[in-house]
């Protein structure tokens, strides 16, 4: 049994990772302390650090949060385009720059991207951006971790369970049940992979 | 003839992008006055606005600036990555959102990544992932750019020319010709190719 950090636990996509990591201790993190285990905000170096020495020994974190913002690209101000790189992207390399100094030796860290940025739709520019960002940053981070760290991150199409609020602008999209997406999470957790991208689409 | 703003082009990448746009009437733009047509720094809005209307009409930017920042990953700052974020990732889709409402209709823009997302060296995980960010942007963004303007990014390998000063860093590579570069800036503004990530290596 391992000890993980799991933060956004109470989102679609944090039930979702739930539902693979039925085998371990799990901790919750999150923005609003009263619903989690642990409060953090993944955008602030000093609260992830406040998380990591508070939590003590932990072999994996999870994350399935990051803030995107949605407008057409010739709409977007510079606000939305930094309020999204500075959620999704630079708050998921935070999890990893930080966390790195804390987890046990051949832990593990399991980020979350999105299959907009293989299968783009309107509005959703940043929102795929950040998600290639992300996914590169893992296949290329994977090759420097020290002490046996593995990271993978977790790409899946759209939940059935998030279907009646995104269904509408994914014409064509085939949602996928959240224990499907949890299986990527497992194999993620579980497996020996490194430095790969999980597609989890149907 | 087109007029293009080709930015950086002092650098040995402007170099390589010039021998490709003999043809056209090219306007350079950097961050240092006294060398360059126009003087521009992509990450700030109101400096790119400036250089658009200063410039009046204009066919294509090309791009060839981004600063980077190179430290191996359990080394490399918050502040090391923000530099990289905001010029390399962030200030060429500032060009792009600026630069769409002041280009001439069917006109283009050409950025600039790297190899190392596809091909990964030590030191290079901002450089890598922010190139990630751009190759990702311009595969999705071309789908909504209006009035049949078109974008592309050129991801090359190290120039000849510079292999002086990267090749200690990138064993096994194989440096190519900046006019070989050069085309690919050339096919990326006089061709019809949009969304496309156009590769030059070795």
């Amino acid at each position: 049994m391992k000890t993980i950090i799991l933060i956004g636990a109470n989102g679609k996509m944090g039930k979702a990772a739930l539902t693979g990591l039925s085998k371990h201790h799990v901790l919750t993190a999150g923005r609003s302390a009263p619903h989690y285990d642990y409060q953090v905000d993944i955008t602030n170096e000093e609260s992830l650090r406040k998380l990591f020495k508070a939590v003590g020994h932990f072999d994996a974190v999870v994350n399935t949060v990051g803030v995107c913002e949605y407008a057409s690209f010739t709409e977007m101000t510079e606000t939305q385009w930094m309020h999204t790189v500075l959620s999704k992207m630079m708050g998921q390399i935070n999890i990893v720059r930080i966390g790195q100094e804390y987890i046990a030796d051949n832990g593990s860290f399991s980020l979350i991207t999105g299959i907009l940025n293989i299968k783009p739709i309107p509005y959703a520019i940043a929102d795929a951006t950040t998600s290639g960002a992300i996914d590169t940053f893992v296949k290329c981070v994977a090759l420097e971790m020290p002490r046996g760290i593995r990271i993978n991150s977790i790409n899946p199409t759209v939940l059935e369970e998030a279907w009646e609020v995104y269904g509408e602008m994914m014409p064509g999209f085939q949602p996928v049940p959240g224990a499907l997406v949890g299986k990527a999470f497992e194999r993620s957790v579980d497996g020996f992979i490194t430095g790969q991208v999980l597609y989890v689409d149907a």
